[in-house]
């Protein structure tokens, strides 16, 4: 647990001293993550690590996804490196075979099925472009609980996409991307004016849920919406919010509106950030993101100026986040790191990870 | 230890449940095990890891093979990085020298050779193509418990051979070779045909010998011994036998009988393949062998044939056991994996390495 | 601990077999060590593992070298990535501020510097072509403890130097220096003569410096002094001398006297070589080398010959260190080295490592 000094004379309200997840905390299993886009996940069955476990991704004839555990229960043969009959994953070892539920459904040396010889699945869900799965208590496993990602796949919304795999934890990754105070330092080229830095920003807990957001009046628009989308000669409205919608979601939302035409009104730009996290290991990260909007949806020239800008920015955080936690695994001296005022929603995101990560372990996971 | 629980509901007889060696079991160290083919090992020293051991193996001016641990008794220099002055091996370090045997023979900086400063000297024998080790109790070390593979230099023979290191314990490699169910999965196009699969397998124990069995009349010959013999137009009578003779070595005998002239009556065609498997660490294996034929020993198309798909069968084994050690290894969760009633010959393989380990660990080792 | 089996049967004085330091014992702390050749220390921010610790390492715009832990004590972003603002050193992460001494100048997200987020200084000292490093409890930082090289900075002295990155300890290095009857095997072209070997060699201790020194009358000079300086036709009277100066430091002093002359009387060429050592890790060490000599200053054929034999000869000892390292921690038996009446002065210095080692545990290090 990180020591939180500073704190308690610095911050306006002191946020309480314990309790707060880290890179050891176990990583919450009861949670729908992305699996992968739902165009890595084919007929070609996809071996993946998620939450430290061996993963063999692949789809039915009639193209549901199906996810189980990448381990023959027979002799640990890796299943994807096996080969699909039909809907039915063939173990290349002894050819055991296994139905999308996992059940054993032929085991070519004996003369009968054996009853007990199942390989565990996993849940998925496709969502537009995503595909989702569900690693922990399978009775929890709600279709319900798939946060609402409906702008990925609107007609009203275009995006552009990108992907990266990050040797860091995900609670760093989370921290990184409810924090806009490195913006004008490990992005001085990307993200963010002065203007907006200096605006009052407020932090709300939602139940597990950690936004915050900010807004500023006649301003000069960030580069990296004015740029795409013309508007870099004028002043405009901002509004800006982020999200940590879950261990396996960060969104982001931002517009901006131009009251220059006074006669038609305003003209409110809406663009969505959405970061797809899922833990590989306890070490190490899938991360997948979008950056859609609703305005130019035809206009590549956007497309590449948003698909270049984000793949610079996320890489500068990916460079980060892999620093620090070669930094911190290497470092024969721990460090609790010291937290400010600023650190308020990454802090209260890592409360909810320890807490959720409590209740599992209490539930005996 | 695996639990074994399908056995006892699917096998005629059941398989008792309890100690059977796997991965983690203690390696059997009272055993000859091959250091190396026969030219491998010269007047330029041979560094190799045997049971977690650096070794160092070269030959005296006589040509007989000496193996030492590779490891100075003064300051840890590697002895296979000095040189040999006639029999004597002579340390890069500071020059001090070892004859065979492993006694300190000179200490240049030492007015009177140090009596306790000997090497650990491990017995070795020739037998063919082959220089045997034995790691364990030198006490045991009697070559008369050196197995047979005579038919190796005999002229009624002739062998093809071949080397691969495994990145895979040798409990699993064992369990392969006394394995013939996965002969059509994993070698769909080398191994086995329908009718000889079909067939009815008898396993035995003899001792600490696991002897598999099966035989058929009048059916096609396999590909791997038709092919090369010429008989592929014509219906033979099959044999085959498969050996675990030791932690080192499995041997494999099959034979084909034409008995399509009947004037001169039945020809029979036999093949040997030896196995040979020294674990160079707990999950690591120096694997070397030999296929064997007493027909047509001129033939060098036959050589060619017999040496590309023998490499090609054990190169698809190795692959196979190296993906599941590596599965096994970064697995976050244990499995224990099921057993039916094909896999009694390897579970009873495994109760004799597993009572061997257990002996030697209630002897001390 | 090593078994000093050998000795106390062999050696003239016996050697107490108990507390001396191997590759295990924690690494001494309160000592001056060399962070890098002052020319390595620039305004380009320098990342170097000293004691295991990552330090940050630049010079002030007044040229002060200055060394700060490389980890921000915000969130364990490595401060050497980040950028130097006057004598100011930037995170790169959120901008956090912080001077020479460490202490904190400017967090740009909040109103007011916290006063008590301070990245570790550690104390600097910079002499002639070296800059030092005391990692230690910096109340103990006394500069006066610096080991004298001023050899390295005099006019009256000409020096080649080199570097070497060497995974190993320095316990064995330390051994390596005070130990000359190992140069006939591992050094047979560059170091030593036969008569030398035989000459006797002295040793003591001198509080915790340990001294091992031998001359010889009228004898053949070594090549490496003496063929730079045109002395290999002449006898010469040859005094040597090693010294084992503190964990960061050994150095070793030869001359060479030739009396040839009778009218001009004795001429004598001395030569000073600095070995300066500083672990990177338990396993790992920095090694820097100076070669100096007090005669043929402006000889640049003598500056190539002793850089190229030095290279050589220090090759050949990082090589063996290597091997002897990977050998003793990859080895699946531990072994108790023996030592001899020859490894007095190397077990005299790995008794100083012992005690001064016990004596920082003893204050709690």
């Amino acid at each position: 647990m990180n020591q939180i000094t500073a704190a308690s004379t610095i911050a306006a309200s002191p946020l309480e001293m314990e309790r707060f997840a880290d890179q050891n905390t176990p990583i919450v299993r009861d949670c729908w993550y992305v699996a992968g886009f739902s165009d890595e996940i084919s007929r070609d069955i996809l071996a993946r690590r998620i939450l430290g476990i061996d993963v063999a991704l692949y789809r039915t004839l009639a193209g549901e996804p199906v996810a189980v555990r990448n381990r023959c229960p027979h002799r640990s043969f890796p299943l994807a490196k096996g080969r699909l009959d039909g809907d039915v994953l063939v173990c290349g070892y002894h050819g055991m075979q296994f139905d999308p539920s996992g059940r054993c459904v032929d085991m070519p040396s004996m003369p009968i099925v054996p009853t007990n010889a199942n390989v565990r699945a996993f849940p998925t869900a496709e969502r537009g472009p995503l595909v989702w799965i569900w690693m922990g208590d399978p009775d929890h496993a709600d279709e319900a609980l798939i946060p609402d990602t409906s702008w990925l796949d609107s007609p009203e919304w275009k995006s552009v996409r990108g992907q990266y795999h990050i040797a860091s934890d995900y609670v760093a990754m989370h921290e990184n991307l409810l924090d806009q105070t490195h913006f004008p330092f490990l992005h001085p080229g990307t993200v963010g004016t002065p203007e907006f830095a200096r605006s009052k920003l407020d932090v709300r807990r939602e139940g597990d849920v950690i936004v915050i957001y900010r807004s500023l009046k006649n301003a000069p628009p960030p580069g990296i919406y004015g740029v795409p989308m013309k508007l870099m000669d004028r002043k405009v409205d901002r509004f800006s919010e982020a999200r940590f919608v879950s261990p396996a979601l960060h969104t982001a939302y931002a517009s901006v509106t131009d009251n220059t035409d006074v006669e038609a009104g305003p003209r409110k730009y809406r663009f969505n950030i959405t970061h797809l996290i899922t833990p590989e290991t306890q070490n190490s990260i899938h991360y997948w993101w979008f950056n859609s909007r609703d305005s130019r949806l035809d206009d590549e020239e956007a497309d590449t100026f948003l698909r270049t800008a984000s793949e610079q920015a996320y890489l500068e955080d990916v460079e980060a986040l892999e620093w620090i936690s070669e930094t911190v695994n290497r470092d024969v001296e721990p460090q609790f790191d010291l937290s400010f005022a600023p650190d308020k929603p990454g802090l209260l995101m890592r409360r909810v990870l320890f807490e959720q990560a409590e209740a599992e372990t209490a539930r005996g996971y």
